[in-house]
């Protein structure tokens, strides 16, 4: 596809260089870009490609692309580099950054890597890879300033211009931490709070009493907190109230875009490694279990067909008829479902009023159900000259609306109460049952009254 | 269902407390609560008692729960407010939350609600109301703090401390925006750089530039910024770089938490306000659409069966196996089309690589398709005693997995390409295809190879 130059971005510019192998001019092209946005580049290149834009980057920037990058992307990229060369490009990081690459090196190299850093640098490190990658301790950086209470805001805005000159001030700090001499926190500093008070006032007397977070609290409600509570950076504490480190807002910007992500990738049935440009093999495996998840539901709805061989010889508009039937109820049941997953997550849904919920998307399925059952019906009165197999597709179609809405609004409250996420097996299961459960009422309605 | 009441959260607890309409218990739960736990309770109750935790609420609780609750529930409360006391309790709101509310409200309250306020509030609430909520200057808030560039750091601490005193710091406040003598913004003073400079130096020897936002920006490209860039706040600047306020990190991830809940309704065919207690007449309508564009795509594949009504009749075998050829291109489809939804959202796949997309997307249904065909074919051959059987359904399911590749990349590349949201419609495309190929594939070779 051809296109003029002028119009397009730098980043399609910088593809059609690589695309040609003009090293130079891809290399222009690179020093024009911000870290993220080469990231998002190296994740839309196949292999080759990859390789070679990587190969082309200044050094001062490997570290910042690499910590943007997707894991599978990530992954490629570490396999070429050395150890010293990593801890070299990753110098400058946030420490929750470094132990996120490091997670994805393989075990092996871990050590190697660690030994290469200075001790302070390893023993900070060395706290965070404790934690998944999922849990509040896996968000969490070391990089915080903590201050103590009987200090006056004088001395802590020199301690401020100290840390400035020496290593810099963490970015998104906008607090910080008050602990007392054991290291236990005490409540947050807001900078705006130092900045507008009396120097001669002492921590204790202006700091915000705010909840700390506890290091195993899941990522998720992590991040319902922040949003809840419009937080910049929380403290994370352990069990005796010491200050571990805290968490900033990018990084619950990262577990709110990545959830969202892997419902939408659950729903299809893709793994978490399927990307645009991943390898054939790695695609291939995770969609063919699920593939193969769908083939046995799909033979369990032909069984029931099968059932009803002497019914379709007699009348082989049934089978002309019949996915409508299932069709319409996977739709339906889907619609619920998705408004159940979702409520579930989100806590709309409890035991305490699931029961006003399947009423009321009962009402929707019997105005709904009846609604399409009638103009099915009258198509298929016309298109078959067969009064009775209207009336037998309208009543199956009724029928299999209700059971959807049934199932809907139970297969995700019994699968979350015991443990399976009903963003993954859920779909599968319903639809297995409208299937079944279309087929057989068409099917069954149909030889019951219109067959001898 | 019952609970021991030590082991349930306040809400649920509160819950039990509404469902018997013990008011006095209610309230003193709803006193336990933090707002946006109110809010969150609130979208979870049937109407009536939606009105009966409102009326129990403490009116200082009544705006910044309003300002977090989903637009449906907020739409009901509304309804019962009158103007002045809305910009009674909205009053210690930030601009962009009362600016939301207003937006809620029948075009005929509008002016009753800003003529309430007094002249100031009314015009910079008024700037906030003519952009749409999905830009950057619907997120945008006007509780900005301008700084002269000419200025030293020493009166900006001095100015700081008399806002405080004045109206206090708005919330989320890491930047000061330095802008000159005709409100041009210039770029940024971090406080972070304020509290750590000499206090003898001006604004504008120690300020950042950081690019600012234009207030049409769409919402989307605003979080991918934010997210990119792990910004707290931004400026929004006009044409002419006039400062026209600010956006903050917590409207951002709003925004993201939002698009992540729309896609996955919009795969649904779910509306926005289809919620799990919204009311039944409001669900049904949307979703009946949706269901009627799936019936006639459902119609659309019985007429392709309804051409092989004699081939059926000499076969039912075919009528059994049919949906198998159809439901696996579906989900294999689906897969694809997912991959590339999301590719596209997030900038991977352009023009200029969507080639190579689509041979990898071919060889992966090479693969798969390959393997559940073999798979099928013995099921089939063995089940019905009939080797041709075998080789055409798995001939008919390689051919229809292949053309759900095909599809899944193009449909979305073409919907893209002409302004239709492939979350929305891309899937109903989909699987209308991959029906008809499937079911004329598998009953057109059965026709020309096993029946005569």
């Amino acid at each position: 596809m051809e296109a003029d130059n002028n119009d397009i971005s730098t980043i399609d510019k910088l593809r059609l260089a690589v695309q040609s192998e003009d090293r130079q001019l891809a290399h222009s092209y690179l020093n024009e870009l911000h870290p993220s946005e080469i990231a998002l580049l190296l994740e839309s290149l196949p292999g080759k490609e990859l390789d070679m834009v990587w190969n082309l980057l200044d050094p001062d920037m490997e570290g910042e692309v690499l910590s943007e990058v997707q894991d599978s992307v990530r992954a490629r990229l570490l396999e070429q580099i050395h150890p010293h060369e990593l801890v070299a490009i990753t110098r400058d990081l946030d420490s929750d950054d470094i132990a996120d690459i490091i997670q994805d090196l393989p075990e092996d190299m871990h050590d190697s890597v660690l030994l290469a850093m200075d001790v302070q640098n390893r023993q900070r490190l060395a706290s965070l890879l404790s934690y998944p990658e999922d849990v509040a301790g896996g968000l969490m950086n070391v990089d915080v300033i903590p201050v103590r209470a009987d200090a006056n805001l004088a001395t802590v805005s020199r301690y401020l211009r100290f840390l400035a000159r020496r290593d810099g001030i963490p970015e998104q700090t906008d607090n910080l931490m008050v602990v007392d001499r054991d290291n236990k926190y005490l409540g947050l500093l807001p900078l705006t709070t130092l900045v507008t008070s009396d120097p001669e006032q002492t921590v204790g007397e202006v700091m915000v009493q705010e909840a700390a977070i506890h290091p195993d609290l899941p990522a998720s409600e992590v991040a319902n907190m922040f949003e809840r509570r419009d937080l910049v950076s929380a403290a994370v504490v352990d069990d005796d109230n010491v200050l571990l480190g805290r968490i900033t807002v990018d990084d619950v910007v990262d577990v709110i875009q990545e959830k969202a992500e892997s419902t939408v990738r659950s729903m299809a049935g893709l793994g978490t490694n399927d990307n645009v440009f991943s390898p054939i093999l790695v695609s291939s495996r995770y969609r063919a279990v699920w593939l193969g998840i769908n083939l046995l539901t799909a033979f369990l709805a032909s069984w029931v067909i099968g059932r009803f061989e002497e019914s379709i010889q007699q009348l082989v508009a049934l089978a002309v008829l019949m996915p409508i039937v299932a069709s319409m109820g996977g739709i339906a049941g889907s619609q619920t479902l998705t408004i159940a997953v979702r409520g579930i997550a989100l806590g709309h849904i409890t035991s305490f009023n699931a029961r006003v919920f399947l009423n009321k998307e009962l009402g929707i399925a019997v105005i709904n159900g009846s609604l399409w059952a009638l103009v099915v019906a009258i198509v298929a009165m016309f298109w078959f000259d067969n009064r009775g197999l209207g009336i037998v597709i309208g009543l199956a179609m009724i029928i299999n609306l209700l059971m959807a809405a049934i199932a809907g609004v139970l297969i995700p409250l019994i699968m979350n109460r015991v443990g399976i996420d009903p963003a993954v097996a859920g779909s599968v299961v319903l639809t297995t049952l409208t299937d079944v459960i279309g087929f057989m009422t068409f099917l069954g309605l149909a030889t019951l009254y219109l067959l001898n």
